[in-house]
């Protein structure tokens, strides 16, 4: 899940700062667009500003800046030197890496094409989806989807299921969303899963406290009246709010006597505020639960049956796709920060001692905005690269991440990301939980700034051990051993039939005990044997003394084949909300010459509905022909509408356009004679003609992405000119 | 929902009633099966076990009973007898129906095909579904789906999609799980969706009252000790069990000192719980919100945006499918009772006054299993009849309602249920909400006795009404009237320049509000105004005067073509898991002669993966045909499993048919030579022979039921001979 590598067993700071990451395209980041999303919707039409070399010169000190710290963060890391030093110089360099980020959206050419009001305009006006409960008012960060945007969500679902359960042969779950306790505090979301924040005494209003410290100092800072020194403190506390702990922000937040923004009341201390909903299941009430806050605990726990389904092979991938839960404490920007949302996340495992991928060579060419934790140090922007380079280059990990950067790139742009505005971002040493091998996020460029859509992490075999730790059940997977290898096995032998005599009923559960005990337990009960000629077994609370007489032991050696290992996660996960609001922003239009007439050039495969059926007039005669047009395109499952309202064929167009809809069927008079009607093009409004048997067939296959637009043209308008 | 017409805004006893005709197949139903259920997992091969001469003879006095009663129940209805009466008579009445089903089903013959332990084994060994968090011990009342089951789950939601959705040209939608507490309690279930229950004093476990109370009488009643007078007074509670209040059933539980059955400890007072999970929205812990316990709610809050995507016009319908959440005191019966669920629902909108339905026709001529409500009464068995004569003799109440039972039962067959073993179960009169006018439940004959499956209900204008009620938003559509009317209309006309020069700052919102004055409240303001020559404007919490020179009363008569009109509902609802149930078990076989071969029979278009590739030995020139029959499956979006373990091929189908693969493609050394394979199908295990090329469409087609086996195998035998 996006969230997950956040969850780390001794590294607190490290979940805070991941949170920031994911939470950056709202309200903040670890070098910030704060200015540019909540102010200036602008768009940049290139990824690197510094194509222009005046622009490049701006950049260039900044650049250097950051490279310089860069520079000491690796020294200091490489030197050994105590954590506290190195978190702060990290802490500047993020602060030098946001400074350079900033300026560089700030040149960048504005995309004129795009105007963020104009599109939310639309999406509301046509329902694509707007919030949850608006006739009660509303709530924040919910949002129902209309029959638009359910059914682009339905169709990027359905492609992502085509495009990796199907093509990849992976095992798809579907777990419980309500959760009992135990799994998700092995998970470490029920410790760790939190933000701090504080309440207005008076009226209970909630703030998250490093954005009210942060808003604080930065409105200090300009004030006139401090002094040069108490600025400079301000400053050094904002570079370093990241790594504090609860009780130094409680002494700023007193220190600074910070109030409530909105209404000057005092706030309380700092809470520890935990994400994930809870409830409590059945009607004892005694079984707390929560909403899961992702889904790939689910997956973890049922590892076992899913080897045991995959023949106990290995590698293996397994999917799911489903809503998860976060109670926010302040949801904003749309779809990207909500409370309920839908997720698609894969954990693939794999041998941890080989992470080779049978498939990487059918990815290893593309060529790829990557922006490398180096570069990020280095203050260089993302550069394109092979992703056989970079896996040879040892900058990916190894062939299964770089197997799946590339299918993630690749479902990407198939769904409608431009992929100009997309780049992989890898995380930097200090971002990722200490288990972590290497993460890379799937960003995408939009009007809020750079949103991480998709997570990709090497996550090791953290999961795994966790739930097998709190459950004692094994979660291993076995291979074969290049060498067999001789073991050593003890194992207790009871005598039944004295056992039977002396215990009678309870014989069959002392039998069953001592099958159950494990190898280090049957060892204990040979060191009680060969002390005290007896040893004591727990049986249903009570102990039962088994003297010698009862059992032997047995020991042996044995040839072993294979050995047991716990398996390493390689884990994609998808927001899809997030990448359904990339989808929008990089597909809206504005048609040339006409401010009013709005539109998503949608891909064709991701668009709600695949052709519209217009009759030019309401001519009784044309109707016999809308229902034999929408039978076809029934049998072939092509989702269509019809629009016999009394519009012209252009306002019809237009508010066909507005949905979304690629093609177009317009009957006319010509229509009843030869059975013929135009079909029309949403992008370029270009129009053929051909005869109705033909349209379903031929809307499938460019819907399939099986054939294109131009070469349907050139058929057609050729094969007319023949005649 | 399946449960929603339980949501009666005045009659809290049809709420109980409802929900144990839900619960029915689980463990208690109006006319029970609980022995059959619990103890004998008997199935019967026909409905009508009357075909039988002898078996009609047992069962005649019974329905003669059943009748008796009926027709007693009739005469009070019609007489105008008191509510008490007629509600005891009812109690006898289903009491009456409850033995002559029982009996039914215990004289039908066995179908020695189905034992359900050997299919849930099945289930549980190839994980098509398993309790959640098994490694934790396990939650009852959910249940996580394996590969298997979460992709049959997705092939009937698409399937549904297809049906419903596609064919009709609904609007689909998808609204979140979390509900804020006040649209919950416009929809009856903050205050009416519970069930009683009592606690355990000592240890918390929890009870169903009715349950309880029931189980302690039927106990009683076989105690040789107890007097006859006694044993009646027990037999009379039972079957008026149904119609006790909260009181009552308090005294009943202390007047026989029932204690819990499992620790003899003694129990609580009654108490009403909730089966919705509440938690709370938000950080400041303020807001209280549920989890759904159906889909409906989000469809009706979002009435108006889609009655206006749909460019105002009526009728038209609206799906959603998600998942809905009941906190159950007691979940069992596998799927059929479970905590956290899938539903999909449909919201018809008619014109009260018109429920025909365009495509009643596409439907009429079925010959459909309905148990009447009359039948009911009758002690008469379900009667195979056309929908158009069902709907012609008003059995069904409208055209819309005949349209949709059609449209569920095509649905039904499609993805696998026994048309011989589904029925179109009417609600009897007082099963029913005060506002529904007719509702049919598609019930499925199992082991577990008739499940409700699909409710079809027309719910008349009640959910958006109460809606408008509790939000003040107008959730009504528009009609054209046969003949224009006219009506009287009151403006107010602001003196936009006095207000201006009085009120400066302020004007602009003042203007505002007057504009969103409705009738009734302008009315108010010319009332006052005629009285006092001002009137009080409520600006946000202040009090304005608005003297009379300020604003104007412009009255004006208009001649009406439309009229406003709440639109009624048909709801056809849809449980996704009841119905997988019914699927596995009607779908459930046995291979002759071979106890172990256990399969599942589903259809083509249902089962999860469509074909296995099986190469007969490991050769490894076998490898790349295995590819390339893999690419082209993959290129016609056919799920497949390859399956080139060591055993044999009978060992390797065997496999695959349990996990309800139809066709299975081997691979032999012929292969290498012409690119032929073997194709073998499941149920029937024959085999034809044909080259790789041609196997993707054949079966692709096979699959979408385009054509059928017997076709493909007489083309190919015949081919060959023809050789």
């Amino acid at each position: 899940m996006l969230l997950k590598n956040i969850i780390s067993a001794s590294r607190l700071i490290l979940f805070r700062e991941k949170r920031n990451t994911v939470s950056f395209s709202s309200y903040k980041n670890n070098w910030g667009y704060k200015k540019i999303k909540e102010y200036k919707p602008l768009y940049v039409s290139k990824i690197m500003a510094e194509l222009d070399p005046k622009i490049a010169e701006i950049l260039a000190p900044l650049r250097v800046s950051v490279k310089e710290q860069g520079d000491i963060v690796r020294n200091l890391k490489s030197s050994g030197a105590p954590e506290l030093d190195i978190k702060k110089a990290v802490a500047e360099l993020k602060n030098r890496k946001r400074i350079l980020e900033e300026k560089e959206l700030e040149l960048a050419p504005a995309d004129s094409g795009f105007e963020r009001a104009k599109m939310e305009d639309l999406i509301k006006r046509r329902f694509f989806f707007d919030n949850s409960f608006a006739i009660y008012g509303g709530i924040t960060g919910q949002f129902d989807f209309g029959p638009m945007g359910c059914s682009i969500k339905n169709n990027i679902i359905n492609l992502w299921r085509n495009h990796f359960v199907l093509n990849e042969q992976m095992l798809e779950v579907d777990c419980t969303v309500l959760t009992p306790e135990p799994v998700l505090k092995a998970s470490g979301h029920v410790e760790r899963f939190a933000d701090l924040m504080v309440k207005d005494l008076a009226n209970g209003d909630c703030f998250r406290l490093d954005h009210l410290i942060k808003a604080h100092l930065e409105k200090l800072i300009t004030d006139k009246k401090i002094s040069d020194a108490e600025r400079e403190e301000c400053k050094d506390i904002i570079v370093k709010l990241d790594g504090f702990s609860k009780d130094e922000m409680n002494s700023i937040l007193r220190k600074f006597n910070i109030k409530s923004p909105v209404t000057g009341n005092d706030v309380s201390d700092a809470i520890e505020f935990n994400l994930m909903f809870s409830t409590s299941i059945g009607p004892s009430g005694n079984v707390k639960g929560f909403l899961r806050p992702e889904t790939a605990q689910g997956i973890f726990v049922n590892f076992k049956r899913l080897l045991e389904f995959n023949q106990r092979k290995i590698p293996f991938a397994v999917a799911q796709v489903g809503n998860a839960f976060r109670n926010e404490i302040s949801p904003r920007s749309g779809l990207i920060r909500v409370r309920e949302f839908t997720m698609a996340e894969i954990e693939h495992f794999v041998d941890p001692t080989d992470k080779s991928h049978s498939k990487f060579e059918s990815v290893s060419n593309l060529d790829i905005n990557l922006y490398t934790a180096c570069n990020q140090m280095d203050g260089k922007s993302s550069e394109k690269m092979k992703l056989k380079d970079a896996v040879e280059q040892k900058i990916i990990a190894n062939e299964t991440l770089g197997y799946f950067i590339g299918r993630i790139y690749l479902f990407m742009v198939k769904v409608g990301v431009n992929p100009e505005r997309l780049r992989f971002r890898q995380h930097m040493g200090n971002e990722m939980a200490h288990y972590a091998t290497d993460c890379w996020d799937a960003e995408c460029l939009t009007s809020y700034g750079w949103v991480e859509c998709v997570g990709c992490a090497d996550r090791s075999c953290f999961d795994l051990s966790q739930h097998a730790k709190a459950t004692n059940v094994k979660l291993v997977a076995e291979k074969d051993l290049a060498e067999p290898r001789m073991v050593q096995f003890i194992e207790i032998v009871p005598n039944k039939g004295l056992i039977g005599k002396k215990f009678k009923a309870d014989a069959q559960k002392i039998l069953a005990k001592l099958a159950s005990l494990d190898e280090s337990q049957i060892k204990e009960c040979e060191a009680s044997l060969n002390e005290k000629d007896q040893f004591d077994l727990e049986l249903e609370g009570n102990n039962v003394v088994i003297t010698k007489e009862l059992v032997s032991l047995k020991k042996y050696e044995k040839k072993m084949h294979v050995e047991e290992f716990v398996p390493g996660v390689i884990e994609p996960s998808f927001g899809i909300g997030r990448i359904m609001h990339t989808v929008f922003e990089h597909n809206f239009k504005i048609r040339e010459g006409d401010d009013q007439r709005t539109y998503f050039a949608l891909p064709a495969i991701v668009s709600p509905i695949k052709c519209s059926i217009l009759p030019l007039s309401n001519n009784a005669s044309f109707k016999p022909i809308v229902a034999r047009i929408s039978e076809l395109l029934i049998e072939n499952n092509l989702a269509y509408k019809v629009d016999d309202s009394s519009g012209s064929i252009g306002k019809r167009y237009a508010r066909t356009d507005e949905i979304s809809i690629p093609f177009a069927i317009t009957i006319d008079f010509e229509t009843e004679k030869d059975n013929s009607v135009t079909l029309r093009e949403r992008d370029s409004m270009e129009q053929i003609r051909l005869k109705i048997d033909e349209v379903p067939v031929l809307i499938r296959n460019l819907c399939q992405n099986k054939s294109t637009w131009k070469e349907v043209k050139e058929k057609y308008i050729s094969s007319e000119q023949t005649k």
